[in-house]
């Protein structure tokens, strides 16, 4: 969580350290002069503390600060959660602003800062944030500045009974959303080196505010898919709900407005709740930079190549991905409408709507899983070079993406515990364990294929070229030094630990009749033509996959919540625990459904 | 969670590259001799899903499998903790006693194999798990052996009216504890070279299973609190509790021990329970270092340096350390019991015992904060060399301790909103806000403390010698290619990338002074004395929080927690959330405390 994961940074002048070192080593050795010496420390512990504060601490000290921020939040949130005397939602609200207003103030102290300094401006590391995720990013705040506008419109609507934190919530986070975008455009990539524990902290501020508001806002969602419950319950009639309209203020609305804002807000409240968790880790990428060196030969923006676009069998080739892809994602929006629909009308509408939902996960979760694993079997078969150099962006993409996976795994065994043990079977009892299973396996095969696709480093035009000739060369003359030729083989050695004569023969063995066989075919034959059609694969595969996992995000998102609905893991675990393990993942796999789709797009581009 | 946090591995052989070159990269080009190539692609998909699987790859495949394993775990205890009708005790045992014979067989495959080959022992990584680590570990083992034959103690007095699976457990817990003990005494240190899928998937087993069983423990233990928080509300009378003793079983003891077991078995918990989480962590560390290839410079063994038993100064500075932790130590326990005591009786005696508590609390805290802060101080005015050689098992601990801290921050933060927003006004009210606050303080302080004392080095005795002329040579040849030496300057000069000659100048301007009039000191009176009364210092600072985390582990392990008993928190949380997060909470602090433990003995035998 705090530390670098490439090689430690080192802070080191090579040129100076004499003065340095003879101030401080000369400790050692003032016993006689007193007052010197506390001056010495003095000046020391000022020289430290500041500017000179240790790589390793400054890290360690702005974690734990962003951390226990994240933890103010947690607490008063779920002091709200009790709707105890203690917390108000007006607390936590003046919390959460008070926090955006001091990123705004220190997004607008470094700007200025760089501004004076425009002569010299900080190096910029090239993978962090493209503008395809920035763009993406653009969009979603667009939609959280129409929440915000009609947060505003509810206030006004009902000012007269509810608390003026209220309206004043909206337009600071209006403002925070629109200098935040400004900073991300323009500012994300940067790699600050100067006043590095001022620039820390500032950033690590921005994270966890963005967390909190992310935060806030699953609270509130969950708070929806509750009330969803009861109201579901009560239509089917095994419930008696008549409070669910309790989180209405008290008093009538002044204009005709009122209800078109709360039912729209309903709507928009997932992307507002995407747009701050893409935000912070956007935000962590450029905290795990502060301080970063960077190595210019890898940190260049990658050129897009002209086969990318206009390869020679792109034409035919870049159809089947998408079009599969539009029909998954058609299909989904149709799930959700029926689902909606018919889970408050009867029991029976409602046991149908909900193994109609099953049904279709099996059936793209299936699609999903092959499509993976056929992706994983070409990267086996066809060795990409590896990519290896340190690149905190992707090392957080592939944390990120496994342990977000965690959640919905979670509930997925528990389906599996509960379908096993049900004492009742209703008719979706096998499908749901059919669905749970194969949405682990699909989280599993696509977090394989996202990493292996992250870790491979696109061909360059010469390394492609006619045949074997140019890489046989390249691996042949290692005097050019150039190591990475070398990584290309990380798929198929990798045991470079054995005594290499040995190893030797090991390969030899295992791979004398395939290359005996086939070395004359490569010399004749070779064309580029072969891996450029499996690169359309994989590219078909990814952008799939791509428009599948936005199918996954909206059903969750907009209500299609079959966990609550289907009774049978309620009935093993009780609603307490069940209600507080889908709070805790589901959020979870909306993230990973999202940052899915985000680094599918860069697998896509990548390719 | 899965990414070596060291530069990635490079598996590249460079002696033989052209045989599996030719022989992958000519499928490119082989779409005459269809025959030929099924026969190459399976033969290269052998190759590449046995044993040359990539890194990254196996790496990803073997933390899914672990986490799936964990989740499958937690899941069946979720079901267990709701007492519905699809998960007895019986089951969860089962599960985790198939899962601890499976690791069983899996270190009996491993061991074997090492046999077979003892010719080519592996390569050991130093820093794995000192002698000190695996001793305490030995004892812990032991006291888990002895709850094992209490546990079978226990079952034979029951055993006509519960299941054999309540005898079986404990045996095959026995066995698993034996073997595993013996395994980590010679096989933790092992850097995995060779079959590293297999290996790969049995050490994450193991760590799994050990989690497993870790938070099986610790489901008890919230079970034990939870009840005595139900006997103690009964005692003082505000609670009708008459079926606490609901947990045994539903006859009578054939034995006369039963009793004494059952109470000897409440008592040895918290040792089982750090046990095994003690345990993953070090298998952790060995599935990080499995492919990992160790830099022999710095994969040496620190020689104890003769200082550090007989050293100069030693004698009398050693002793005010031990001296105060030994105080703070038996006022722990003397806390605890009188805790424990007063608790149950009147209301008022209560509020006193849990004022007393916090005041204990705050006294220890106090102490704790001013000695890591004084260690962080020395660090400051001392620059000492800076060790940033990969190293997996440091880079864990780091992280283990900040994320561990979280647990106790959330209760510490949430504490501080129950005060603030309490209606009732106890007498320990703002002792609790004291203690809460000083609680987050102590962590920061002892977090910073260690990480900074981790990624020190001890300074060679040719580094301290005599003065400061050793260090000024060695720094200004760098022909002696020792890098390490100029990492010194870490803990001072952090802005290398800032241009050479600006920085030099930056640096003069701030020691310019400093370095003018203590240089001549430096050569006049250099001596080893002083370096060696700072490391004296830090030493019995390290001793004196050593003896602390032990106390404040004490404490709450064996039912010293005011979290239940104060009742502030309750009334503004809610009792389901508040137990909630006390259960997330306490087990992450416990682990807290024996973890500091284990590493700040590390440190005390570092500096």
């Amino acid at each position: 969580m705090v530390e670098h994961s490439g090689p430690d940074v080192k802070f080191v002048n090579k040129y100076c350290p004499s003065s340095s070192s003879s101030s401080s080593a000369s400790s050692s050795s003032s016993s006689s002069s007193s007052t010197a010496r506390e001056m010495k420390i003095l000046a020391t512990l000022r020289g430290s503390l500041s500017r000179k504060y240790p790589q390793k601490n400054g890290e360690v000290l702005s974690a734990q600060y962003g951390i226990n921020l994240l933890l103010v939040g947690l607490a008063l949130m779920l002091a709200l959660a009790y709707q105890g005397p203690t917390v108000t939602e007006e607390t936590v609200l003046a919390f959460l602003s008070t926090l955006m207003l001091m990123q705004l103030l220190w997004m607008i102290c470094y700007v200025a800062r760089l501004e004076r300094k425009r002569n010299a401006p900080p190096e910029r590391d090239a993978n962090a944030a493209t503008s395809w995720i920035r763009g993406g990013l653009t969009l979603l705040a667009l939609l959280s500045l129409i929440t915000d506008a009609f947060r505003v419109g509810n206030y006004v609507g009902y000012q007269e009974c509810v608390s003026p934190v209220l309206g004043v919530y909206p337009v600071v986070h209006a403002l925070h959303t629109v200098s935040q975008v400004h900073f991300l455009w323009f500012h994300v990539k940067d790699v600050i080196k100067r006043y590095e524990t001022f620039e820390r902290f500032g950033v690590i501020h921005a994270v966890f505010t963005n967390l909190l508001v992310w935060s806030n806002g699953v609270m509130t969602e969950a708070e929806h898919a509750l009330n969803d419950h009861k109201r579901r319950l009560s239509a089917v009639g095994s419930f008696n709900f008549t409070d669910w309209e309790s989180t209405q203020p008290n008093c009538n609305c002044t204009t005709s407005a009122c209800s078109m804002f709360s039912s729209s807000l309903y709507y928009l409240c997932p992307f507002n709740i995407e747009y701050h968790i893409l935000v912070s880790v956007l935000l962590f990428v450029m905290w795990k930079n502060v301080g970063r060196t960077l190595d210019q030969r890898t940190n260049q923006k990658p050129a897009s190549s002209p086969l990318l676009i206009t390869g020679s069998g792109d034409g035919p080739f870049l159809l089947l991905g998408p079009a599969f892809g539009l029909l998954a994602l058609a299909s989904a929006i149709t799930v959700l409408v029926i689902y909606i629909i018919h889970v408050e009308e009867s029991l029976e509408a409602r046991h149908a709507a909900i193994s109609m939902f099953y049904w279709f996960g099996i059936v793209i979760l299936a699609c999903m899983s092959v499509a993976g694993a056929v992706g994983l079997v070409i990267y086996r078969l066809e060795d990409w070079p590896m990519d290896t150099a340190p690149n905190p962006a992707r090392t957080l993409d592939s944390k990120l993406l496994l342990g977000s996976s965690i959640g919905s795994w979670l509930v997925c065994w528990c389906s599996v515990i509960a379908v096993g043990g049900a004492t009742n079977s209703p008719n979706y009892r096998w499908a749901n364990l059919g669905y749970a299973i194969l949405l682990v396996l699909e989280k599993c095969v696509q977090n394989l294929f996202v990493v292996e696709s992250l870790y491979r480093r696109r061909r360059e035009p010469e390394e492609r070229g006619p045949g074997l000739r140019a890489t046989h060369n390249s691996i042949l003359s290692p005097s050019q030094g150039n190591e990475k030729i070398f990584a290309v083989y990380d798929g198929i050695i990798n045991h470079a630990y054995e005594s290499p004569d040995k190893q030797c023969e090991n390969d030899k063995q295992a791979y004398s009749r395939n290359s005996e066989k086939h070395v004359e075919h490569s010399h004749g034959h070779g064309t580029p033509e072969t891996p450029n059609r499996q690169r359309q694969l994989l590219k078909n595969i990814a952008i799939f996959l791509f428009m599948c996992n936005i199918s996954l995000w909206i059903l969750p998102a907009f209500g299609c919540r079959p966990q609550f609905d289907n009774g049978l893991e309620e009935a093993s675990f009780g609603f307490p625990i069940w209600s507080t393990v889908l709070n805790f993942a589901l959020p979870m796999s909306l993230f990973y459904r999202m940052h899915s789709v985000a680094v599918l797009f860069e697998v896509f581009r990548k390719i």
